[in-house]
């Protein structure tokens, strides 16, 4: 099994040397490393593909010795995340999830699909997955969130995933989840942020139009890009026909958005990502 | 030579058995129709490239005549245009259009080069075509458009082209030429409107980035689109690494979306573009 | 509903007149028209959208009158097409087409999906479609086939889709579908035809890969091409990774691909299409 | 000025460490360090962009003394590179990278052109650049290529650019620039090797075409891949359409393929390139 060691901290000479050291000493083998150095904020950030046996509380204690104080240091190995997905009515991101975890694609353990609609249970059902609709009728957002948070927190997820969750967010549900909440966008942001991207995009007649995965953070549609892409369209398409269009986008941005978190290549950096091939 | 009939009115049944008519008993060969109503308002568009000689004052009179009241009519062929490039200090877009003209492949008859700075004007020199320098130093904004627009007039360009013209024009400079002037914006409208969209794109951490041709209208950056391209990006590009990839976006958007303009494919719909193949 | 007029002939002057002429004396309005004429052959096409009520054994005998002898004349509309769906082992594309058409996103009743393995059995139970599995275990290519065309026959399928079958067919099983029976080619072709196309690009050292949805016909990957797109790819990817990224594409550009079959946008002429948008 | 230190040899544990310490005990900062194991040949890539003063012999004595026997170990920095170009008739290569040196964008400096042909040297002559005509009228390929060699041989050029040079050259011809004679084919290689990949793509009726920039080596369209890139094509283009729209993506590959070349980012390894961003 491949193990990553992720390493982000100020900038100083000599951290690839001492930092590889260490794992030369352990007898582990480097596969893969990649270095970058953010000049700006002079902020060091490392990836290292490695193979070997180890002791991690060893190696995460000699790192820390070495490393500048507040140094963020993380073992990960491509263990399937634990994650539950969250939707509303469209199907078309949750089953191209359910589909790669249905064939072990998706380097993640499926443990619910939670909806404030009940369309998406048929879909969750015929995969054998967990459907839990918790409906916003009647609710303040406050009372919704915290029945959300209530469903999701027996699950213990590392990550929550939005595929096509509808619904905005408040910051104190953002919180519960950190750098662990990624959501698709149905635009090329910052382009349309807000509501009905596509009927924006007919609207002023663009020739392109995409989709962003990101994290969430407090702000609407600003957290850390992690993936886009886009495709041409052209005077013909209604607003429809571009959501229709665009649903081929978000789902597999979503999706390889989620194997780039899943096997350790995405750090959070502020409000943006670094991202190691 | 090919010929093209361009023909937009609000739609009714029978026009393309009509028009068509028109050109079948004038002895004319269709070549290629393209065809198209936007239902929303309602509206025909139709771009016809035939083959055959023929006296455009009567082909009008009687496509006048079957049409409804009005209907815009537009013939064209692929003489080449006249036209005047504006740019501003960075190259790229107007070495890229010198280089076409110098190889016959522009469509166009390049007439002058003005410059609100001196720097390009080697560049002009260098292709033969005359640079004229019309500094904004110490005047009113009001008062260098009345030296460019004077500076213009005696060529009587068909198209005048903004090659990286850096300098906001008023709604009364385009009104002098209404939809005859094309500009590269270096974002994927509308993400990034306003200046220094490769310094936004950097702060914003997107994962793409692109660049736009338009008409320009009478509101910053919102005139029709003509044509959009993209380039992938990742965290190691810096703002001034942006720019310099977004350029040969830039060039090459700029070019094509001048080729469909001037080869008669494109028509102005309100604040879009209907573009035919 | 639309309605679809698809004519292919030898051309000659006054056709698109003479056409639009039929469907205007039957009170017939156009919405979108599409006419290209292959120069090289002197070969017409001709595709129009058009809304109203009519009667398709006369129009076609006003149309076939009009018309140069041997012309195609095709009506179509977007009804459900009845297809069967052929697959070996990989499930990404056979699972793409089964979720579309559970959300009626196909333009297509799945009648049933056959395969020369058991293993997608599971993934078409989950969608409640028959599962024929027809092994070619000890069976000549003969009477394989042969046991293939007898479970195809009771459907009377419109199209066949290859997705993902991996068994080259003979002229003769071809035969039984002309331009009916539609395959996706894990390769950017003419690039790497024959077998392993990701083991071959990764031996080049290519630095995109690509997937091609094509018509079958008696050469094997030679038919009629209606849809190519590709990826990006480095030297960090081995041949399975390469795989893996590919499926993404596979998938999308077949389903697209059927998209525009079914739609009617799509001409077979010689070896190659004719689409119109 | 940045600096670059290039190592390829036989992998074996602790290279980076040792490489760094290296790097470390000399104070020299790194800014970026990519690396990367080839599995299959068990061979170690690594490219580090480092800062700061140090003696180039000194460092690479010690470096070769920690390497396995055999390492490859190339210290660069981004100083322009010596080149001269090669063309035949079609200019859009060759304007394109004399525009970017004239504007000091290509990180090279252009010693001359030599063409087979006439037709380019008004072109250089426009960017003052010598140019040298050396016809292959009347001549062997051994005499006309022992003309070109002597021709080249003065300026002593670093790598050798055909920019749409139109000959094949001789193994005898390449052996003088191993790895440094940098060619753009016509196509999205390997479809359409040979002659006329234009004609080809159209007679196959694909649907996107492209072009690669490759080091030459002695088989013909053979050589390490450096670049790729395509554009969607469509029915209605000629293969001189097509030829005409393939121009933009050959320009900007080659140009771009040359950046990472000279900017020591491109490892060859065997018929494959290793490219660190």
């Amino acid at each position: 099994m491949a193990h990553f060691l992720l390493i982000q901290c100020p900038d100083e000479p000599g951290l690839v040397y001492k930092i590889t050291g260490v794992l030369f000493r352990h007898g582990l083998n480097i596969l893969r490393n990649g270095e970058f150095v953010e000049r700006e904020n002079s902020r060091f950030f490392m990836r290292t593909e490695f193979a070997g046996d180890f002791d991690p509380a060893q190696l995460l204690a000699e790192l820390t010795e070495l490393l500048p104080p507040g140094a963020s240091i993380r073992f990960s190995d491509n263990h399937p995340k634990d994650i539950v997905l969250m939707a509303t009515k469209e199907h078309h991101c949750l089953s191209e999830l359910l589909v790669r975890h249905a064939y072990g694609e998706l380097n993640a353990r499926v443990l619910a699909v939670i909806s404030n609609h009940e369309e998406l249970g048929d879909l969750a059902r015929r995969f054998d997955i967990p459907f839990h609709f918790v409906s916003h009728q009647g609710l303040t957002r406050e009372a919704h969130e915290a029945a959300v948070l209530a469903t999701l927190a027996p699950y213990r997820p590392e990550f929550v995933v939005l595929a096509k969750y509808m619904r905005i967010l408040s910051s104190e549900f953002v919180a519960h989840y950190p750098n662990r909440l990624i959501n698709i966008h149905h635009s090329f942001l910052p382009a349309f942020v807000g509501a009905n991207p596509y009927a924006q995009a007919y609207e002023r007649g663009v020739k392109i139009i995409g989709a962003t995965a990101h994290f969430v953070n407090e702000q609407l549609d600003q957290g850390p890009i992690i993936l886009q892409s886009v495709i041409p369209i052209d005077h013909t398409q209604s607003a429809r026909d571009m959501a229709q269009a665009g649903r081929d986008v978000e789902k597999i941005v979503l999706a390889r958005s989620l194997k780039l978190v899943f096997d350790g290549h995405v750090f959070v950096n502020r409000n943006k990502t670094v991202i190691f091939d």
